[in-house]
């Protein structure tokens, strides 16, 4: 069609991001009921949300016909009473995905460059190609970033560097002084995307005072989200935290009504509720040992991770991932990310875990 | 700061959308009570939601951890069935604003240009500009789109018209014969976005058959939302009808998850209540009568509207806003539309018209 080809055509050469396979699909698929099918597959809270993030939205539902408070001043005043910010060093987004888009399309256009690594989240590569910038993949090291790398692929046209500490889909950690270390010698012309979609799943010695860093490098933006740990991830919230004229300028680019009026109140709950979050941390650990014992048992190697997922080394990955498919079990197929012998797994509950190891066994003993 | 100074220009030059005041804002800057403010600025559905549309908010509550069927299968089959077009030419989006900003990101870059009226909606220019096109604003006629004056300003470097239909600010409507001349007068190289966000209060023998030309014209893309007659503005969402080719491009620089679980539950459920839509329409039929008189006893001037909100001269229209926040009423002023005699006031439930003309009145006063 003569229009499409007048469309740019890094817009017309993107391959959508594939996410993880909804429960109702794969019942309608495989024939199979709803409560009999085990999601492990985006790495969502198998506890759900907050009872206190429920009862926020249960008070704004008459209220839904109303736009959402485009400055989202409760929130943010919420938001910078607990990482000690100011209001406009905050970025609301529909979902952190929204506030990287946002730093794509504020700092990188054709011309320009952004730096990510191998194996690091794929909204990275998809937001840089969208506004037509050159994507830079760094090589991995140990499955994560390797900061050295990534220092010596720094271009004069290199606008923007992403980072995914833990990193998803490889659950890789790195450490707060090599990071800090790494901040002090990229360029301040350069913008430093910290994304923290997991940080809430680190104890508290492996994980970076990282928002205390803006004060020092004006050219760092943290993202974070509330579909993790807080169990958001059906409502859209995530938010940036960076320098004010840094937030200024991506909430130009920011939709005016992006956050919606659900996710804000259920945020605000959310946040304030730290013995829900703390169970949920709990019980991500005793996952986290169940399924990797697991993985140990049946001699498969895994990497090591910090978050709420563990990707392990199956073989024939897609064979293995038809077969829990047929038997129930979603799990993350990562060949996009060019790990085709992996599979990636989010920690669920007890009997979750022991379904999916089970049907893994099956599986293997099936893709043999 | 050296770093913004390298985002791209068009960006830094990007003034923000200035969204209705939310009533807690004002509560909070007059020091009023929420119960006692009128707001009338957003053109929200007075009424809320239908109420099956809540109750299936509350079906989903508990699911709120898990992501968005980023597919939007339930939603895209019942829109399907109701406007008789396949799910490969619908395109979920957070708020009809998403799917605007999509066709501007997929269809616009820096060397092209997009055209729109004086007047019409403000997401326009902005979506525009925040990818670098060049905007061309054609003058209006009698505040509405000039068809005229929009085919002749198209160039080599036009991709994209923008029209809206009612055309907000300002109310004013194009008939089905004007528009479908003009749609086959435009080079099927441009696409025209088709912006009906009001179109559910038209009468039946004023509204376009607007999807039946979706088989004519390939180049045209229509848009919806459920912020308006719907009462979903809170959630966020709207959509496009396209061909399926334009679809798929705008679905590449969609965010996966952009529309949240909530308002896809929402909108299905509100979508099949008919009876709830038509006592809105009536409730705003009434309203519109009971304004526009209040408006003739005063002598003033209005644009006659066929939506849910009605432009009004009113002389100094920035000491007339400030008296009725004053009095807690909050309506729209549209100087950034350069209508700086004008405010644009929504239809409410007829007390809370009753509230606004007598504020009125007393603004109008206090104003000479």
């Amino acid at each position: 069609m003569d229009l499409c080809n007048f469309s740019p055509s890094y817009v017309r050469a993107i391959a959508p991001y594939q996410p993880g396979k909804p429960i109702a699909e794969l019942a309608r698929e495989m024939d199979l009921a709803e409560e009999d099918i085990v999601k492990l597959a985006s790495n969502e809270n198998p506890l759900g949300a907050s009872p206190r993030a429920l009862a926020a939205m249960e008070n704004v539902l008459m209220e839904v016909a109303r736009y959402p408070d485009g400055n989202g001043f409760l929130l943010k005043t919420a938001l910078a009473e607990k990482y000690g910010v100011e209001l406009n060093q905050i970025v609301l987004g529909n979902g952190s995905n929204d506030v990287l888009e946002m730093a794509a399309r504020a700092f990188l256009a054709p011309g320009t460059s952004a730096i990510y690594s191998q194996y690091a989240f794929a909204v990275y590569p998809l937001a840089t190609q969208a506004v037509g910038a050159r994507g830079i993949e760094t090589p991995a090291r140990d499955y994560g970033h390797d900061l050295t790398a990534m220092l010596e692929a720094i271009n004069d046209d290199t606008r923007v560097i992403f980072i995914a500490n833990p990193n998803n889909p490889t659950g890789t950690l790195l450490g707060a002084k090599e990071l800090e270390h790494f901040l002090e010698q990229v360029p301040h012309t350069v913008l430093v995307v910290l994304d923290e979609a997991y940080t809430e799943y680190l104890p508290k010695d492996q994980s970076s005072d990282s928002i205390a860093w803006l004060k020092k490098f004006p050219n760092l933006v943290i993202t974070r989200t509330f579909s993790k740990a807080y169990g958001l991830a059906g409502l859209r919230l995530g938010f940036a935290l960076a320098h004010p004229q840094v937030a200024d300028l991506l909430n130009r680019v920011r939709q005016p009504f992006n956050a919606n009026s659900m996710a804000q109140a259920a945020a605000v709950a959310a946040m304030l509720d730290d013995a829900f979050l703390e169970e949920c941390i709990d019980i991500n650990d005793a996952g986290m040992k169940q399924v990797t014992d697991g993985f140990k048992r049946l001699g498969l190697e895994y990497i090591p991770s910090c978050a709420n997922f563990v990707a392990v080394k199956v073989g024939n990955a897609a064979a293995v991932n038809h077969s829990l498919l047929k038997q129930g079990v979603i799990v993350r197929p990562v060949a996009n990310y060019g790990m085709s012998e992996h599979l990636r797994v989010s920690i669920g509950l007890k009997a979750e875990n022991t379904k999916f190891l089970q049907a893994l066994e099956i599986a293997l003993g099936e893709s043999k």
